[in-house]
């Protein structure tokens, strides 16, 4: 049987592309070797996904779940080892070959972590990876920020619209982002930078994050720490064709269709402005209904 | 007082808007002279938005109400009745005079209808104007498509995968969309059309619709008739600068702004290839987090 499309991870982008492909009757095939949900999973509340107010990132991952499964969606829960393209592309799993006419490959990132002891219990509870889902929490508090690349710079200003004061705590002797990004970071005032540092110790109060310490021996009392050190796209796969890449971030089009036709990708693996959920969902639909509207031509 | 954003319109590209606005920081007005909810309080059942298995077209649209009611957002039930372009943008409304840095239009679209007895009753009971939201519900059925330009053309493509049967109803001697798509048409096996003749009757069996009577006398049986005689960009309010338009649907960029700096629109009000909750919402999410990097870069 060779399948219309064939859905690589399902997390929102996922849920997006096989909801929408299985609703335009095409044949689809989920592949996801993990949990299904994929950041939303670490997500401590997610309230910017209209309809849901305040819910757990795993309690939405869950409803996703159940919204998905009451579909009649194959599903099976197999690592890809590796996708060959050709006239009809196969993709490898650890257990089967499946063949399909498309690829959505929606694989998603995982964070760049410190590496520190505590650093897992406090995840949600103080510690953040994402100042769009967070930072709201942080209204009139203290919180430091880590790292000093693009997204650092921007999740700092971010911050600091919300937050009273943002430390950004940096490894080197200067931000490394985007030259108008780091003067509007040096011209806000409660920005405030500490160069040439680093984390060596996360301190907690009954299981929340309640600063850090410096290996400068400096203290840090703050209420939320984000650590912007880095995302890291996952494609764990071998692929017998160079899909365009930027810094290991797929390239799409308009129609999140890459460089090789018939292979599209959504959600966190693209290169992009903004990773959000829905607009995962959003590109996942749009390269499903792209798919649909292709083949709808064909036949 | 003067909002960073003023947002015309609550359905979801204004829930989009305002939230993640609102999330970032800045000071939002929404208006809406309506119910909120836009064309999702006319839709029969909603299954493409992850996370809601069947939920209705209204109760959707109560639940996102409830979640934007949540945060503190200004929102006045009013009418804009013209906006009013410089360095500070005006909206005047049927009751005041709102001063704002940006503004997101999310105005929508409405359906032109039949304009025939029964209409209203039996929407969303077997008369849908939404392919891609109902067509789902007509498996192995007998459809109805009434229209002859593009949409009704690729609706007719779509649903022809999940129908039994799709019957066009088309007023003149030929379709007029485009020719890939008519030749398309023309050798699907179960689309067969029907010129140069008009519905003046619908029927129903217990409120449900059940077939038409057309000007020729003919009688057609089908389980649902999905309407693509257009649909109207709504955008009821004079401006003083010309905002790009192609067919009254707003032109925008990749960040959802339109050709006036500062004025942006989301949602059904623009033209795009695919208008659905979840892309509306994103886009309105894609234009408020654009307008609060500006924001934060000014200041």
């Amino acid at each position: 049987m060779i399948y219309d499309v064939i859905v690589i991870g399902l997390g929102p982008g996922g849920y997006g592309a096989s909801i929408y492909a299985h609703r335009s009757g095409l044949k689809v095939l989920v592949l996801e070797g993990k949990m299904p949900g994929g950041l939303m999973n670490y997500t401590n509340i997610v309230n910017n996904y209209p309809g849901f107010i305040n819910i757990t990132g795993p309690e939405l991952s869950m409803k996703m779940f159940e919204h998905f499964s009451s579909f009649e969606i194959d599903y099976k829960n197999e690592d890809v080892i590796e996708i060959e393209n050709g006239k009809v592309k196969k993709v490898i799993t650890n257990n089967s070959i499946y063949e399909s006419k498309n690829i959505i490959i929606a694989t998603g990132r995982s964070r760049r972590s410190l590496g520190l002891p505590k650093e897992d219990e406090l995840r949600g509870n103080g510690i953040s990876y994402c100042a769009m889902c967070d930072g709201h929490f942080y209204k009139n508090k203290d919180v430091l920020v880590v790292g000093a690349g693009d997204s650092s710079l921007e999740e700092a200003l971010y911050l600091a619209n919300i937050a009273k004061k943002v430390t950004m705590i940096v490894r080197g002797s200067k931000l490394s982002g985007k030259q108008d990004l780091v003067e509007t970071i040096e011209k806000k005032e409660n920005i405030n930078v500490k160069f040439g540092c680093n984390i060596v110790e996360l301190d907690s109060n009954n299981g929340v994050f309640s600063g850090v310490k410096l290996d400068n021996s400096e203290e840090l009392l703050a209420s939320g720490l984000f650590v912007y050190i880095g995302f890291e796209p996952i494609m764990p796969f071998k692929c017998n064709v160079d899909i365009k890449r930027d810094n290991g971030y797929i390239i799409t089009d308009n129609n999140f269709e890459t460089d090789v036709e018939g292979i599209y990708a959504v959600g966190d693996i693209i290169k992009k402005d903004m990773y959000q959920i829905v607009s995962a969902i959003s590109e996942g639909a749009t390269a499903a209904t792209h798919i649909a509207r292709k083949l709808t031509k064909k036949n």
